[in-house]
């Protein structure tokens, strides 16, 4: 039998784990991401995590047959950053730096594409080769897989769906600069932004607090059947079903898997996606299956893996 | 040297040429297509007309690394197609079929789809591996390549990007049974629909005639500085520019290339589309060219030749 190592960057935690090449996850653990000075310490600390890791587990790089990693930032086919927002790190060749630390082959994605291919690897998307992970949290992420490979994209920006435009109406910004983007409607933020419009406006009773209300609040609302929290629902739903309409003219997937915090919803989720994704779907598309993700927070070192033993 | 036939099927004729493995066109002709019966003469009269070929230039099928062929319709990875518009086939394997007829490896692809193969192997996308074809004739084709591959997609159906929605308050219905969709507005038939529109409530002066207006025309009058085609212009190209900054978020292509009968207007077209993609545009998507196609209606046997040699 031989391992691997999965590993997923985040701006504050390191996520590792060891992994038999069968997909079975054997041990999983976290460092810190120590981001001052550019984040020069970031990969030397991975290499000398994994090496703790191996000496304990009896294990040489000989082994092993790669290690892969997914980073927040857009990650070229061939494993280099240009820029990060979290990390600290500018031009990065992050893949040659990794081999050269650990003596592994490195196999290196951006973290929310990695996300999508570990739902398909041992998640929700088991089994699937098509399949589109729409990652509703602070923002809206996304990756695409394409017979089971990543899109990755000419600049490694492939799949960036958050910022698909689906209102020419916004008046306000998205963080990119520009007006309308999915995100602005469909993260955890883009519900709370629906919400506090919504209450400016209504006359209905409702729960929900205009200074306090948050994405669960909004969902727990509408599991306890308040008119106003539906209303906010169905147009949170309108606008990611319609955007995943068009995404699935372009892209021709069997199933989006729909993961993030927001998912913690749970299955009343789906059905506010759904039924606009079916008034809106191109008739080639009307198979589509929609699921909640599986791994949680585990979905990025599974993708990892899957990178290095792929 | 090997040699390989590249065949795009039409539904009145069917377009053949003889290639180098270097991609060099020795050769091309065409024959009917007898879409009677069910269309079940087509393929014999593909293999036969093939094998005539061969004999005229003294060849045998072990000369050959193969063929490859475009239809009219989605074609699964298999080969197989399941239903066509316009050839009398129902469901066919074709790949199957035409291997056993012509004792060659075959590799069949959606139409629109292997034309942009074609224009990326030999046309106005020459060297690079990530791009978008959008083939705007009677209806809005397209064809997404994505790391020299097609995106062919769960069922065959990647890349209908005509049928992306594009607007929700259109009264008309596509002819997908939809509304809104991108060729009810830049197509050929989109633009005269977007012409009589205009031509109905503007009171200006203008040398298009809303009872015989055709895109052509339009395009004519824009090259004249005919200010209500110019708008007409204007709108066509915000409607498409709109649609391919969409696109390119999802994809992060290197290059659009525009072909299909209305992008004869020739380079003044490209203008219209690429100031309202760029006012759009996603930042990781700014260095996106955009081009005229070059092959015209070779565009399908080179790319056939293509999937033939890859």
């Amino acid at each position: 039998m031989k391992y691997c190592f999965g590993v997923d960057v985040g701006g504050t935690t390191v996520k590792m784990g060891l992994f038999q090449e069968d997909g079975v996850l054997l041990d999983k653990w976290e460092i810190k991401t120590r981001t001052e000075n550019e984040g020069v310490a970031i990969l030397p600390d991975i290499a000398k995590s994994m090496e703790e890791k191996m000496s304990e587990k009896n294990l040489t790089t000989s082994d092993f047959v790669g290690v892969g990693m997914g980073v927040p930032a857009p990650v070229t086919k061939e494993g280099i950053v240009y820029a990060t927002a979290n990390l600290g790190w500018g031009y990065k060749e992050v893949k040659r730096e990794l081999e050269e630390l650990t003596g592994l082959e490195a196999h290196i994605g951006n973290d929310a594409n990695v996300a999508a291919l570990g739902e398909m690897f041992q998640g929700a998307g088991k089994g699937y080769k098509n399949l589109i992970m729409v990652t509703l949290g602070t923002g809206v992420g996304g990756g695409i897989i394409i017979d089971e490979k990543i899109l990755v994209g000419t600049h490694g920006a492939g799949a960036e769906i958050g910022h698909i435009c689906v209102s020419n109406d916004e008046p306000e910004h998205c963080g990119c600069g520009r007006h309308g983007c999915l995100e602005m409607y469909a993260s955890a933020t883009g519900i709370v932004r629906l919400a506090k419009r919504k209450l400016a406006k209504t006359e209905e009773t409702t729960v929900l607090n205009a200074d306090t209300v948050s994405a669960k609040d909004v969902f727990d609302a509408v599991k306890a059947g308040d008119k106003v929290a539906i209303e906010i629902a169905e147009e949170f739903g309108t606008y990611l079903g319609h955007a995943l309409s068009n995404l699935a003219v372009v892209t021709d997937p069997e199933i989006f898997v729909i993961g993030g915090g927001v998912s913690k919803a749970g299955e009343v989720l789906l059905g506010y996606i759904e039924k606009p994704y079916k008034e809106k779907m191109f008739f080639a598309n009307q198979l589509v299956k929609f699921v909640l993700a599986e791994l949680g927070n585990d979905a990025g070192i599974y993708g990892a893996a899957k990178l290095a033993l792929s």
